[in-house]
């Protein structure tokens, strides 16, 4: 196999290459026009090869893997950390402002200090930029960032689909979501519930009852366009594929509200974003469609009889929910077209 | 391949035994003490061997299949309906009084009429003794019953998950529910959204907005127990795996309402059941818990902050969804141990 | 959840309860009208229940897993031990003459100490009578046994699969092998390898170029048959599914040999056989038709351009190929009928 | 969601647009910088949207289908065709000597009319370039070619694992292919065997004893490169994902062949190759490494006890097993970088 593709104007670094998250961002970056790999990185699979881990990376088979250090991750114009949360805070204060340093994981998502010590526990490391363009007005605060929090899987998803229902007031603060993910969700970890044995066939709830951490990000985001508190009820479950989430969020319909104006609404809010894509009347989301892509496909109804608003959304969770996300949010940052390297169209069937 | 296993009182005929309803009654009725297995019978494969339809059922792949006509039924202690929806009034009408008729299907799960012509359309076959034992007080109606409408799928998920709670007056009847189901609860058409290729990696919604007919069964159910009306919102997903259902559903709290208070009532409702399995503490559904089983796998919890109540069950569609329901139903009406041949296990990994 | 049946005359201890081929044992042995459950023992699960582990055993869910050791699962009329290979000698020494001991494992099936060093390493334990009623002879060899070892799973599959041709001649001994396993077989090992993310929509080849275990015991088996050493090209595969083998087994046709002729021996050998099924001409094994079910599912075709015989066989790895063969041989031993408390047909679709 | 890429220089036509096949050269085609897509024709789907039938392909989702005829297709550079076998011949008749006619289909790859005849029935359409560049003198042959025969899935797959071995004399001619295929392999066909709920969790066999039709295209690749005739015995498996083919191939190895003599021969066929990746010694092929991708990930391996190469491979079935290799072979005759537009990287997890 011979090799192609030279990188070009900016080098990146990836800590954390090992991983899931990090196997994406390198994925999407070997296609990416602008942007050259520099460091890899990991923590306990420092020093072996990246092809033993990522072996769908034809090209950087052989490259070796660095310990997660300032040091190794310096000297770059843009460092990407997909680290285990906590990790993030000490890595980033040792870069220099000037670096770009985007961050996959949750350290800088949450504004409140309160809702990330109720939620993940120990002292929240501070705010950054929230990576999530398609929110009103966030897509200016982005443009030049250094730093970006890149947001969560399932926030992406439930933000994307009812961010038009709340903030044109269509929908009572009152939301409920239940979501499917697959397993690429969780990471790699070497959990039992995890083997293929178990997932394969199965369906399965997990952190029911209000307990999973993405659900503040949840509130924070859709309260932030509703300019009121919001509330989120919040069940994932784990799905029989490697990738995608499928999200179901409803809430009360606002008093007189009609399916056109609901449409309507959706329609405005997708029509000028690259990758929020509204679809046909009729039509309803599987994961399938965003397989590999940064795309969202959306699809709302209005249940008359019980009243309220149902919006459905696919992502692909490594894609538009992590490291395609981050590499839109990267984009915008460094003054690219915010579109480049990005895939529209997932692989399927 | 030796054949062993010679049938003792009862005959049951089975009127679709070519789909997967059917299939699943016959993998039950195999291994039934008390029913011996009489016709078999179908519509566009009569006249072919079940062996090519059902190649898991070893000791009846000779079998040829015969047309689905009040004759080929007649002379049989009890008949199974696998039909599709419309077709079972006019074969049960020719049917005598003193055979037990099982119908899978949707025509006689109503009570109101206007709910099925606004679900289903066309003219309201009737209401019969509703198959769900566990639901209170249908346990007695069901002993020496002549007729019996399985419930659905969803449904049977949906009201064996929230009865507890809205019997007891702890959640407000205004509920949400989102399911996912495995592929076989589409039944065996040839639709492309059902093939392999597109279903494998993906999980789709469909039937979104209040509009699929296992809504107003649900409301029915879960009425009846409330003691007045219940508002469901239903959004049902399609996962890959074959089967199994795993539906959450969340309604408000009852003011004041604790976490104790709310365990105690699903254990009071759970303890004398023999297919109502509340999972310890700290432990959610799987739908692979259940597979092939009768079993329902059930848990609760109060989200504190939200304010809701959030049950979440697994069922395997086929078996306590349908079959297995109905085999329940039929030993209540046949005045055997409701448990006869029913597993109680699901087989995993 | 109410408990029901009551064992009968024997007890059972099972060792390696919370692994997947004890989960099997204990699934079966739940159904069987002869065999009580005794103790349940476990390595580094022992003292916790064994519904973390085993979910799926609604009644065992309570049971607390004791240390694997000569003591917990002395008292019973059979222990069967599915433990990590190397581990059942020591445990066996130490179990009366008068326990029917059933090793699942690889300890007691290779006759030939240089097989055993030079596939697994280390010392050769000893052999004892092999758990597979169909190879010729063997049964009577079963009866009143109280030593079994169980056969391997792939083993099983590829024996059963070409024992008619060699044994009748009608192929030279000269096979070639390519089965499919679902992930079960690798065992709930954490190996990144075997997560869900990981195996769920690939096929992946290992084990490659004749250095996987179970190749010296198909040679063993099928020698014994043949007359003759028999070498055995073996490739296995991980699918994505969680159980099953389906394993194509050819090897050059005997000079003149008829597709008639051989279709005959393939009946010949399967016609008294309980669990041993050939399909109809002109029907293929699939895995869905023997899940969870003891019965082997296989079919034969005389491929004339190449010279060929071609067998292919499907089993439950976890039942036929593990605890459902072990019960089977454990039945014979006890003086049972060898078909009991094992299921014919498979859980499909 | 906006719309972006503007076409280049010229403009391919696809017929067959609404399948898999279409699918892919669709997929791909929207990322190729050179090539700008034209008509989209179909069957019976024509005068429908294709995002009812592609609906990842978000950019082009509102395409309206038009019917396959030698009109629709006319006045492009190079036209596609994904069509059943039997109907390329009439269309590409009707196209001009200066279009570049990419067949997807069967009916030009076959040199030998009897085994067209033999394997397919009916008159043999002729025979145009194969479309396998790997295949050693056949890339000189493809540049400028205006006709292009795509290789069958299952045959580049295993003429890619074989050739080296057979180029060299390393093996006899006479190999054993069993290879799994993803279900995309057989088509949107609306075949009971191919729904989703019969074939997840599920790996069947089909096809076997030397009748697939892929059969003879193998032996005549492998042949030519052999130089004298090649025979070869080949068992396809359905495995439970939508995409991929892993083939393990083996032969006889040569007198006194080595291992290390082995390796060499396959570095050398490789390292040229832009798409066929000789994985590291130690690691094996998995389907995912390829999913989406046109590279070929290959190993081998000498299994000295049996006396066998034996080599797997995995590819994308639909990649490059269709519309990669098509598009690969169609750069060639444009004049084109061969690797233009075809990713190299597979999508995983």
């Amino acid at each position: 196999m011979t090799m192609q593709r030279a990188g070009s104007g900016m080098r990146a670094a990836i800590a954390g290459a090992s991983g899931y998250a990090g196997g994406e961002l390198l994925r999407l970056l070997l296609a990416h026009p602008e942007i050259e790999i520099g460091a890899l990185t990991a923590g306990s699979n420092a020093g072996t090869a990246l092809g033993a881990h990522q072996p769908h990376l034809a090209p950087l088979a052989d490259r070796v893997l660095l310990d997660t250090t300032a040091e190794t991750l310096a000297g770059h114009d843009l460092v990407f950390l997909a680290l285990p949360h906590g990790q993030s805070a000490a890595i980033a204060g040792r870069l220099g402002d000037d670096t770009l340093v985007v961050d996959c994981g949750a350290d800088f998502r949450l504004a409140d200090p309160a809702a990330w010590e109720h939620f993940y526990g120990g002292a929240h490391a501070g705010t950054w930029p929230y990576g999530l363009p398609e929110l009103p007005g966030q897509r200016e605060r982005l443009r030049g960032a250094r730093r970006i929090a890149v947001p969560g899987c399932y926030p992406t998803a439930v933000t994307l689909a009812m961010f038009p229902a709340l903030a044109a007031g269509l929908a009572a603060p009152d939301v409920v979501v239940v979501a499917a993910t697959g397993t690429s969700g969780a990471g790699k970890s070497l959990k039992p519930n995890l083997l293929g044995s178990e997932v394969m066939g199965s369906v399965s709830a997990y952190g029911v009852g209000g307990v999973h951490r993405h659900t503040p990000e949840m509130e924070q985001n859709l309260g932030a366009v509703a300019g009121r508190p919001v509330t989120v009820s919040f069940t994932p479950m784990l799905a029989p594929m490697s990738r995608g989430i499928l999200a179901t969020c409803t809430a009360p319909a606002a008093p007189g509200l009609s399916a056109p104006a609901l449409r309507e609404a959706y329609e405005a809010a997708a029509k000028d974003e690259p990758f929020l894509r509204l679809l046909p009347e009729g039509q309803w989301p599987a994961t399938s469609m965003t397989l590999g892509a940064n795309t969202a496909a959306l699809q709302v109804a209005l249940d008359e009889r019980a009243g309220r608003v149902v919006a459905v959304i696919a992502i692909d969770n490594l894609t538009k929910g992590t490291a395609g996300g981050a590499i839109q949010s990267a984009n915008l940052a460094l003054g690219l077209s915010e579109e480049l390297g990005l895939p529209l169209n997932g692989v399927a069937p």
